[in-house]
């Protein structure tokens, strides 16, 4: 079977932080216009649905299960538009909170859920606690797709173990701010190339309390070419991600194929 | 103990491709121009001492064992000059031929050997056996060094496994031919900010049979930066690595602390 191109939009921008109604009447907005212009999947920041430098107390009354009204609201907006939507929220479950971001299909289903597994600094320590399961994935029209969260993707072996188990395009809600612009213009292309995987990169573009984000959002294509890359400011990037262009660049040269994983032991102690 | 920065040279060119006793004159003479810059370490390219795309026969009929005339010679230069001496050369042992590079103090003595692990393609699979040790490293007035060679430091794994081991100079002699510049302007300097570490990429320039090699030599800093970058052209880079650089940069957010090595046993399967 030959798969054809699913059209993604990156969604740098985000709601008033702190005001999830906010950001649901934005992300209707954005969904609609995405799926005026043949978009599939939509992908937003990390913790957009809320805000995300907003202190442990903020974070905390904010946090909601998986299930619950804000979840519910995106799915609505989901098969209302008929666009599979990558949302970012603070997950209360089993009495913690979990920096969490959810992948609901294009009728409302939820097709996948994954928390941060590597948390930055005290902005995130002082919140969350840390997932414990590094791959999660999803289909959608045939293309495998991955769920990483901002510092998870500038680990080389996070992306890598997306790419051992299959994925095609990972999907990276971040909240990346000044001055780190080196994440997103040289890891993160990095990672797409080492991988020969196609990788979007969504990160926020406003200014949160003491933080001022990068914007720079990014989709990248197998052979580590950026298919598109956002300025600062609030965008929605519209492109596509070709099933076919993994199978052309490894054919010639396989990264995943040359490996030697006998000699790689010390990674995992 | 506050270490000084080392000063080193990354000697872009070669002597003719199949000419040993031209790339010693020509190494010779390189040594006693970085000797008099003060350098204390000199890297040439992957395969410097004799050329690398000469195919299976001429490559077999030059390989010498790891003590042999051309490592001998390449001894003599260092001591005279006082620089210790990165070099490669086709490694006759055990019935194989192997892609080795070595590491000459500024005494004579050899500190390190080291043979490529990961094989690229036919160029090497039809020459060379992989070598099976990923990381050899040596001491150098205190700083440690390691030693990959071109297509190894494409894999993460591999910069990785030597930052866990302590390397804070990565020395990587190449043969890198375009049109894959996005190697050596993309994934070298992702492997340095990704680890935090110096690193060391050194190139041909020249062309060779169908070869056409893409200089763009590279030193970088443990923050990603680049300390030194050369054109296409034939050039001797001389720059300096600060130890204390790494000390700074992973002081303010370590990725090396910050990994998860429970969630990555899917690296070495």
């Amino acid at each position: 079977m030959t798969r054809g191109p699913l059209r993604v939009a990156l969604d740098q921008g985000t709601g008033h932080s702190g005001d999830p109604a906010d950001a649901l009447d934005r992300l209707a907005d954005r969904a609609k216009v995405a799926a005026d212009a043949g978009v599939r999947l939509l992908i937003g920041p990390e913790m957009s649905l809320t805000g995300y430098n907003l202190g442990p107390d903020t974070v905390s009354e904010l946090a909601e299960p998986d299930d619950g009204p804000l979840s519910r609201a995106v799915a609505s907006i989901a098969a209302d538009t008929g666009v599979a939507i990558v949302h970012g929220f603070p997950e209360r479950a089993d009495g913690a909170v979990y920096n969490t971001v959810q992948l609901v299909g294009a009728d409302g289903t939820r097709l996948a859920h994954y928390r941060k597994t590597h948390l930055f600094g005290d902005l995130d320590r002082d919140v969350f606690t840390p997932g414990s399961v590094q791959v999660v994935q999803a289909d959608i029209e045939g293309l495998r797709v991955g769920l990483l969260i901002c510092y998870d993707v500038e680990f080389p072996e996070n992306v890598r173990a997306h790419a051992l188990a299959g994925t095609e395009l990972l999907l990276v809600p971040t909240a990346l701010m000044l001055p780190f612009t080196e994440v997103c213009d040289r890891l993160v292309p990095a990672r797409a190339l080492e991988n020969q995987i196609h990788l979007a990169y969504v990160n926020r573009c406003d200014t949160e309390g003491d933080l001022r984000y990068a914007g720079r959002s990014v989709l990248v294509a197998p052979d580590g070419s950026e298919t598109l890359r956002a300025g600062p400011e609030e965008q929605l990037l519209i492109g596509e991600v070709d099933p076919e262009a993994i199978t052309r660049t490894r054919a010639e040269q396989s990264y995943l194929r040359d490996r030697c994983p006998e000699l790689y032991r010390s990674l995992t102690s």
